[in-house]
């Protein structure tokens, strides 16, 4: 119901602060909605300690308004088309959470270094390229989630959820937008442990694959034995 | 009005401990009042949990107290330098942040490493010289201001409305003392990023000028289409 | 008494998120229960603030599960496999903390760069390595409880109550669930001194032996004169 | 009087928590009473929210117990022989801080690297060498405290308030116990944007002696103009 899903879109905007991965309004949060394929996300520029359901915008995948007063995120068009190219994405969060933002302005990605990494994501995070003049030029924001389709053309998305932006920050997957936002948790956290290890050990090379698998494995897929058997 | 700058420039000065920019009483924040023009400023010393509204200094340009019974910010006089060679300039900040400051001693300017810088501050914020002797046993405070008029004398100050001053800390500007709060806020998480960023790549370069003018403008100037299309 | 044990297990759960040791339900403490020599356990991936003494589960030292019904922690063979080996153990946490587990990520040890570590740990805070694909096929959990079995074979477990698993986190021990995870805290913090001293001082030494001695045995053994003269 | 000293002193303890200078018992404040030459200090192992003024230790100057029933910090004998040698020192802050015992176990001094530094401490903070084994053997705190005292013999200790022991922590001093924590609180922020300033920027020199004397002339000595004309 897309009552419901502005409410979800609303709370998980509300985590970014909670969760410290923003400053001010530098993040946004969004959610398919099932029933009617419209997404729902944040107005731009607004607090989210002001954010009310009322502000919550809906839009088709096209782009066009279907309800809300307020401007939508300025990267909605990004958002849009990773929906557009994977209708298994029901969340999307997008942060410049600081270790993340990090590796991000570094041109590196987050690599597998640990076991915390492998529980959420199946191989590196990758760091795609700045776009140049003319993609920008014609259409920042629309390019920017094309090329974020593009490099996940030969991955699943769901299996490794988040890419770096170089020079910019993060964007994150989920079935929710809940999610989404757990996932910029994790991405985050996981940049800080690497930072730190790189640091100690310039020569750390990422966990041997059989150990990502079992993580990852244990967690996800039809044999996990993590939690208590039900789809969180 | 004079006491509702009066009550602006009390509650910027109490966002400092708010957003973590200061120990103990380690920063000041003034606004110019447009109806007199004269500049409201924190007392020297004074904690910001026991500041009131009669606590406020107000003084003209010259630096004659008009009104208030404590002593202005020892950096008084750097603040009436700026307001006096910027008519634009409303509000200022001066505080040593844990990073900005880092960069500071370390004698280097952050540069636009990313998007985060290049949505507040068009280019590098510079870090300029020490004073030298003969400056600071003339007159230190106003020195340091005439250092600052000086630097930005080919620059667009509310455009890179920051700037790092060697072995010691940051001052920030803005139209109002809130924003130039806000700056401060910015300045010190993108000091952050840098630094972990330059870790994790020492080779990192700024981001293309093509990518600084897009984020740039799409939050400032007559074309931007951030947030909900008035000023905040 | 079992109901205390859970009480207390439930209580040492609790005090992860409050020290800042976990994200989400990156964790998990156990104790052994004097009465029953049964182990009490967090269930698998609740989060901490939804725990409550019901959720606790018990299991004998053979893993059957005595009460409770949802699922053990993941990690509950390795827990049974130190307490069956060390029967002085009575209570071990497992946590992905940032600093251990940079530690544990790069594959080094957290040596003993100071007394903050010397009055906890008597030694090295050990790094072992990673399973083979054999031994995580044949039973990850099992085996990782023997490999931390088998490198404290010719030490004292209490002495040195922790240990870093190459790629993946710390384990911790005590004489109850709560000191458990109080060597927890140390670690982490223990860890994130020398991360900082080692960027300071790339040549950094442990510190002499003697002082090692000296700070150990003034908190812990008979001639112990720090504290007010009971066990905690 | 003596019971107000004593409040001093809980609550100048208490203070340790808030500022975050300390986990668990891991720091102690003490404080000479002008009345009676007697020192209060906090009693060992005892946490600081279980604190109240019946648990201070009242000390002469020799040692002996003249008030309370707890065993004094395993640190005390330290704080008298700096008591005893120094009459101007009031009080004494001994804490474990991350980043100001991160350049106590590097043996690195912190360094006047910026004019954060010179508001407080005139010149750079020593770091002093380990005991050696006979020194430790014969008694531990008391050659402790001798050798801080030896190390200030040609300085003024109310000067520069603070010296790093190698390979343990920090001892901080003032005209009071309150005074003394806050100069820890400074030293820890100090040594927290002198380890990023030296990570970017790996030759960085001390700011120049005229630099230094303006900013700490300017807050302490007769000529003193920062503050509201009172001693605080």
């Amino acid at each position: 119901m897309l009552l419901e899903t502005k409410q979800k879109v609303l709370k998980a905007n509300q985590l970014l602060p909670k969760y410290d991965l923003v400053k001010f309004t530098w993040g946004n949060v969004s959610q398919r909605d099932l029933d009617t394929n419209y997404i729902v996300i944040k107005p731009s520029g607004v607090n989210y300690e002001d954010l009310t359901i009322d502000h919550m915008v809906v839009l088709d995948l096209d782009g066009n308004i279907i309800e809300g007063k307020l401007n939508p995120s300025s990267d909605t068009k990004t958002h849009l088309e990773v929906y557009k190219a994977f209708p298994l994405v029901l969340g999307i969060c997008h942060v410049h959470s600081t270790y993340a933002t990090a590796y991000a302005q570094a041109g590196k990605p987050i690599r597998s270094l640990g076991t915390t990494h492998a529980d959420y994501f199946y191989g590196d995070v990758m760091c795609v390229r700045v776009l140049t003049k003319e993609e920008i030029e014609e259409d920042y924001e629309k390019n920017t989630g094309k090329l974020i389709v593009e490099s996940f053309k030969h991955k699943d998305i769901l299996a490794t959820p988040g890419i770096l932006l170089q020079g910019h920050g993060v964007f994150t997957f989920g079935k929710s937008a809940d999610e989404s936002v757990h996932n910029a948790v994790v991405i985050e956290e996981v940049a800080k442990m690497n930072s730190i290890t790189e640091s100690i050990n310039p020569d750390v090379k990422p966990i041997p694959q059989y150990l990502m698998d079992k993580h990852y494995l244990r967690k996800h897929g039809k044999n996990a034995y993590y939690g208590q058997g039900k789809k969180k």
